[in-house]
C-alpha cells in the first residue's frame, strides 16, 4: 500500500467556477471537489460539460444561480481566453479570474488594452500535462508536486493574488511568480525551445532506412521523446509566444551556421577549437539545470546493473538497494537492444556510490561502473 | 541475489593483442581474459598499458615474443587508426586485424589507397561507452547486449568476417552488418545529429536566469541529458563524420529557417499550418524508433503513480507490479520540482494498462494516468 500522505483542508472556501472543462479544467475541478470546495463547470460544448459533471469535477454552471463565485478559473485555448477573462470579470464583479493558459504577455497585454479590470485578474500558469487531453483524461492529482507560476499585473490586489496562490496550493502544486514578460521568456527557453529541437531531429528521421534506426540508442531515444507532442495543442503555444521563441532561435541559427561552416571544412585552422566549443558551451549550459526538488544542480553518480528481463527482478534489485540503505536519486531502464537483458542505470549521492557498487557486489549483482 | 545467467565459451581462441588500452581497448581484453582467451596488451602510454596489465586485461606486449596473434584489436583515436592498423597489418602478417573507431568510411579509403591488406581487415564499431575514459574505467561487461557494427570491405575475407564476429558475440554483443558508408550516415543521423541539437539547446541555458531555469521539467532535462558528453571525444567524432553529419545539418537548417520565417510573421496565411507540420514531421519520424531490445516501434501505454520520495517507495511499488504479474516496459522517475512527492511513470503493453491501474487502485497507490 502507498504512505502518500492524507490531504489537508484548502483554503479556498468556493465557490468556484471553471470556464473550459478540457484536461486542465476539469483536473482542477476534481481536485478542489476532492477537498470539499464547491465548483461549477461551464463549458462551450455541452458534451464536454456534461462529462466534466458524470465524473465528478463540479455542478453545471446553470445550478450557481445567483450565488457569487469566489473564484472563476478559465481554462480556455490561448487565442479565446482574453475575451472569455474579460467576460468573467464582467459577469462576476466580486469574483478574482485567473486563466491557465500556457503564454501570459500577450493575454495581459491585451486585457489592458481592453480596459479590463487587472485589479481582480492574475494570469497563471500550472505547468502539468498529460499525453491524452479532454475531461476524460482528467485528474485530481495532476498538479501536485508540479509548478505553477502566478503573473500578477502591476494592478492585481494582493488580495486577488492570494486566492490565485490558494488556488495552487490547495491543489498540491509549487507556486513561483514572475512578470508575465519573464515568464513567456522563461517557458520559451525551458519547454518551447527543447519541443522545436526535439521536433527538428525527430523529422530528420522519417525518409531513413529502418536498418541505420535499428541503432539508435537512448541518446537519440532522450532527446526524441517528446517529439511525440500534440500538433494542435503546440501550434497554440508556439504561436502565443512567438516573439520570444524566435529570438532565441536566432541564437541557435548563429550557432548552427557557425557549426555547418566548421564541418564544410573540418581540418581548417581553428576547426577543432571550434567543435571543442560547441560540446562546451552545451556543458555549460547542461549543468545550470536544477535538481531534484527544484534543488541546486547536484552531481550524481551513476551505476549500471545488468539484470535479466523478466518481471520481478527489478524490484529484487530495489528492495536490496533499499536493504543496503542508500537512497536512489535516479533510475533509468536501458532497452537499446538484443538479448533479453536489462541495464538498471541509477544515479546515487556521489558519497554512497562506492559503497552500493561494493554492497551489490557482495550480493551477487553484476554491476558495470 | 541475480539470476543473470552464466557466460559459456567462447569462440576466438586467442591469442588476442589489443593496441590501445583506452576503456574500449582495455574492456575488450577484459571481456576476453574473463572468457579464457589469451590477451596480449599494447598502449603508447607506458602508464596506460601498465594499468591495463594490473586490472587484469591481458599480458603485456612483450611477452607475446613470437607468438603469432589470430587477432588484433586496434582501439586508437580515429585520427590515427589507419597508421595503426596499417602497421598491425604489416607486423603480423597471418592475424585478422579489427578497429573500433566510431567513424568507418575514412579509414577503409585510407587504408585502401595505401595498398593494405583489407582481406584481412575488418572496420567495426562497438557501440558502447561510459561517461568515464581510460583503462580504470574499463569493464569486461561493457558490450553485453549493444550493437556492435561490422564493416567488412568488399575486399575482406569470408573467414577475417568470421573472426570479427566471434569478438563481438564473445563479449555479448548484437552484431549487425553495414557497409563503412552505411554506417556513417546512419550514426550521423542516431548518435551525431542527437549530440549536435542537444548541445546547441544546452548551450542557449549559459546566460539564463536560474529563476527562469527554475521551472525546467522533464523535457528539458530528457532533451540535454547527452549535453553533458565530453568535449575531446567529440570533436574527434563529429570531424571524422563532417561530410555526413553535415547533409543533414543542411536538412535541419532548411526547417529552422522555414520556422523562424512563419513564427517572424505568426498570424500570416498558413503560418498555423506550417508550425502543425513541424510538430507532426516529429511525429512521424519518433515513431519510428524501434521499441525495445531492437524490435518494431511498439506504441506502450504509460501511466503514473504517486510516491512519497524515500527508501523502499519505488521497490514496493515494483514488487506489487510484479505480484500483479504485468510486465514493466520502461520505468522513469519524475522529480522536476518540490514537496517530497515522487512520481515512478510506467509504462506497460496498452492490453495491461487498465488492468494495471485498477489493481493499483486497489492496492491503495495513487495512480494518475
Amino acid at each position: 500500500m502507498s504512505a502518500f500522505r492524507a490531504q489537508g483542508p484548502g483554503q479556498l472556501r468556493g465557490p468556484v467556477l471553471v470556464i473550459g472543462t478540457g484536461l486542465l479544467g476539469t483536473s482542477i475541478g476534481l481536485g478542489l471537489r476532492g477537498r470539499g470546495v464547491p465548483v461549477y463547470l461551464s463549458d462551450p460544448s455541452p458534451t464536454n460539460q456534461a462529462v466534466a459533471v458524470d465524473i465528478g469535477a463540479g455542478r453545471p454552471v446553470g445550478e450557481l444561480a445567483g450565488a457569487a463565485p469566489e473564484l472563476v478559473v478559465v481554462g480556455a485555448p490561448p487565442d479565446v481566453t482574453a475575451d472569455v477573462v474579460l467576460d468573467a470579470l464582467k459577469r462576476y464583479p466580486d469574483a478574482v479570474v485567473v486563466d491557465i493558459a500556457s503564454v501570459k504577455a500577450a493575454i495581459q497585454a491585451d486585457l489592458r488594452a481592453r480596459g479590463a479590470d487587472l485589479g481582480r485578474y492574475v494570469g497563471t500558469h500550472p505547468m502539468a500535462g498529460r499525453e491524452k487531453s479532454g475531461p476524460v483524461a482528467a485528474r485530481g492529482e495532476l498538479f501536485t508536486s508540479m509548478p505553477w507560476v502566478l503573473c500578477p499585473a502591476e494592478e492585481t490586489s494582493t488580495a486577488a493574488l492570494a486566492v490565485a496562490r490558494a488556488l495552487a496550493t490547495d491543489l498540491g502544486a509549487v507556486v513561483s511568480q514572475f512578470t508575465a514578460e519573464e515568464h513567456d521568456e522563461a517557458v520559451a527557453l525551458v519547454s518551447h525551445l527543447p519541443q522545436i529541437m526535439s521536433s527538428l531531429l525527430a523529422s530528420r528521421l522519417q525518409g531513413t532506412p529502418l536498418h541505420a534506426l535499428s541503432l539508435a540508442g537512448n541518446g537519440l531515444r532522450d532527446v526524441t521523446r517528446i517529439a511525440a507532442s500534440d500538433p494542435a495543442l503546440w501550434v497554440q503555444i508556439l504561436g502565443s509566444n512567438a516573439e520570444k521563441v524566435v529570438e532565441i532561435l536566432y541564437g541557435v541559427r548563429e550557432d548552427l551556421n557557425r557549426l555547418i561552416g566548421t564541418l564544410e571544412d573540418p581540418t581548417a585552422p581553428g576547426a577543432r577549437l571550434d567543435l571543442a566549443q560547441l560540446i562546451s558551451e552545451g556543458n555549460a549550459g547542461q549543468v545550470r539545470i536544477p535538481g531534484k526538488h527544484g534543488g541546486p544542480p547536484q552531481a550524481y553518480s551513476w551505476l549500471t546493473v545488468l539484470v535479466d528481463d523478466r518481471p520481478g527482478q527489478i524490484a529484487q534489485l530495489l528492495t536490496e538497494i533499499g536493504e543496503i540503505g542508500v537512497n536512489l536519486e535516479d533510475l533509468r531502464l536501458d532497452h537499446s537492444s538484443g538479448q533479453n537483458v536489462g541495464m538498471v542505470e541509477i544515479s546515487v549521492l556521489p558519497n554512497k556510490h562506492d559503497h552500493l557498487i561494493e554492497a551489490l557486489n557482495d550480493r551477487g549483482w553484476r554491476v558495470l561502473q
